[in-house]
């Protein structure tokens, strides 16, 4: 099942739409939110699982879906959590500042709380007050959970997780430094996150979902090039069973809590830095990494961060190159 | 005006309580929830100002309040963004373990963000898994916003503020050095929170509130003796206006934000660390504090940290010793 939020208020319009993302059926009379649904989804996901059935049998009214017309799936949410997953990223970031990294990364997920008061919709324009701050995209994988019980076990966590999909976690690079320097973590230096138009129940996804991981090449373009082509279920060191069994170590987690995987990193080859696309790697999902590898290599980075006008789109595609959440496409507007 | 939320369901019962805090009126014909009145507040609040000039004049039903009836004001909040203005309590802490605090603190202010898909309710046990991980209360006062714009000056973010409350911040002392070490910041270290049975408008808070700040002492007894006594309009060196505007740089900030003080601290007479009420000072709002300033005067800590059964009370009175929010009175209860 593949559930959307067209655009409607502050908390969208609940819609059912089909697998391949052309139709849609309201889904109003079983819940107005996706956010209701989730409050109440063992009740009411079998309602939505038979209306899109029906849907796929073009037993129902269905309309045209349009992507340009979804917000964010959760247009708010009451918690974004954010992982480092792919450690591989942040070694290789450590490692072109000259900072060693505790080898206690590689068995202790690294997890940020992220602003979910408002998220921005697909085709949504980021907006960027200040080209200085360094915008970067960063491409991830997010699962949205229901409720978690106060130290569920992987097995616990991995069996609450309802859907699936991808963000665009925008990122403010020139500012993490200060923010990190202070101890506290980012705030200014992430702003609102854009989701893919859809989000997808794991059992839709098949041989896609496996071990508490998306398997699949998460395609991203810059300004029309392709930039990276990363297999999500590749060097993921945290699978979302295990991050989202970290987070509940202390405290119960609310239904529609969204967990993300932190951006996406494949090693290269040879087990070294990834290599862009260009030179037969499977390239980068942000900015950040590309420069990472050119300061390893080179001696300084090269590749600009994002600017007003800049393009970037996230998405990955079914065996039949379909996307299959839908494409996140994003210019970066200076205001 | 005085809003509380009755417990019900997930996001509780909107009702306008008296000004004593003896009685409510039903909201529920206005706006279900407080989160619904505070999306559309310039179009509901004046309802709800009407409401509470009824039941002032008992021209309506009314009931009895109970707070123990009561769930936090938001029971789930889209966001929860906590600073640390009272830069005081922030020297001391590094001060006891021997850390220099750069100089940009008295100017910069520190904020993290905190878990917001569920709070505690102001007579809601504190749920503890492991005393070994050093609970602490923090007593701190909160504001909720409307919608900030990013690039919101003081002013605006002034503007911007619908209610006003206290919280207790619980925080796990012994997770939170691991966890800052890593670098992100808090998660695991900070479980839910519990706030006052009733947030206030500032226009019904009189000389109470003034530049940005809630003016009285905050009171805090631990297990039935007085704790503390410091008022949170002293030594709080970036106003709520500031907050706000520091958080609404790069993004903007949506409505139902509740953005916190950090631990209320006041320096001592003679400008040093604050003495124990014991010892005529105005004590402490949390227990890591007192714990700070025993390292710096005696070599080590005495106070433990809570355990199952310990009780912790933090309310504010008004001129007529009548709390002005109702009180938090919460137990620890190892689970």
């Amino acid at each position: 099942m593949k559930l959307a939020s067209l655009k409607h208020g502050r908390d969208g319009r609940l819609v059912v739409v089909s697998d391949d993302l052309a139709w849609y059926a309201e889904a109003q009379h079983i819940a107005p939110t996706l956010q209701a649904a989730l409050d109440d989804w063992d009740a009411l996901s079998p309602s939505l699982e038979a209306l899109s059935t029906d849907l796929a049998h073009e037993a129902i009214p269905m309309r045209r879906f349009h992507e340009r017309l979804a917000a964010a799936p959760l247009p708010r949410a009451f918690q974004w959590a954010d992982g480092s997953a792919y450690v591989n990223h942040v070694a290789l970031v450590r490692q072109a500042r000259g900072a060693e990294m505790p080898d206690s990364f590689w068995h202790d997920p690294l997890v940020y709380q992220g602003g979910s008061d408002g998220f921005l919709g697909p085709r949504d324009d980021i907006p960027l007050a200040d080209e200085s701050w360094g915008c970067d995209m960063e491409a991830e994988v997010v699962v949205v959970t229901g409720d978690v019980q106060q130290g569920a076990s992987r097995e616990e966590a991995l069996a609450a997780i309802r859907l699936v999909g991808l963000t665009n976690d925008v990122s403010l690079r020139n500012l993490i430094p200060g923010e990190l320097s202070k101890g506290f973590g980012f705030y200014q230096s992430k702003p609102a996150s854009a989701f893919t138009p859809v989000f997808v129940t794991p059992g839709a996804l098949g041989a896609r979902w496996e071990d508490g991981k998306l398997h699949g090449a998460l395609n991203v373009d810059l300004n029309g090039k392709p930039f990276g082509r990363a297999d999500a279920g590749i060097d993921m060191t945290f699978d979302f069973g295990t991050l989202i069994a970290h987070l509940a170590k202390t405290r119960s987690l609310g239904a529609g809590t969204i967990v993300g995987s932190g951006t996406v990193s494949n090693r290269g080859s040879d087990g070294g830095p990834g290599k862009p696309i260009s030179d037969g790697g499977v390239g980068y999902s942000c900015i950040a990494e590309v420069r990472t590898i050119e300061t390893i290599l080179r001696g300084k980075a090269e590749t600009p961060f994002l600017k007003g006008g800049d393009t970037v789109r996230i998405w990955m595609d079914d065996d039949k190159h379909r996307p299959i959440f839908g494409v996140i496409e994003q210019a970066v507007a200076t205001i």
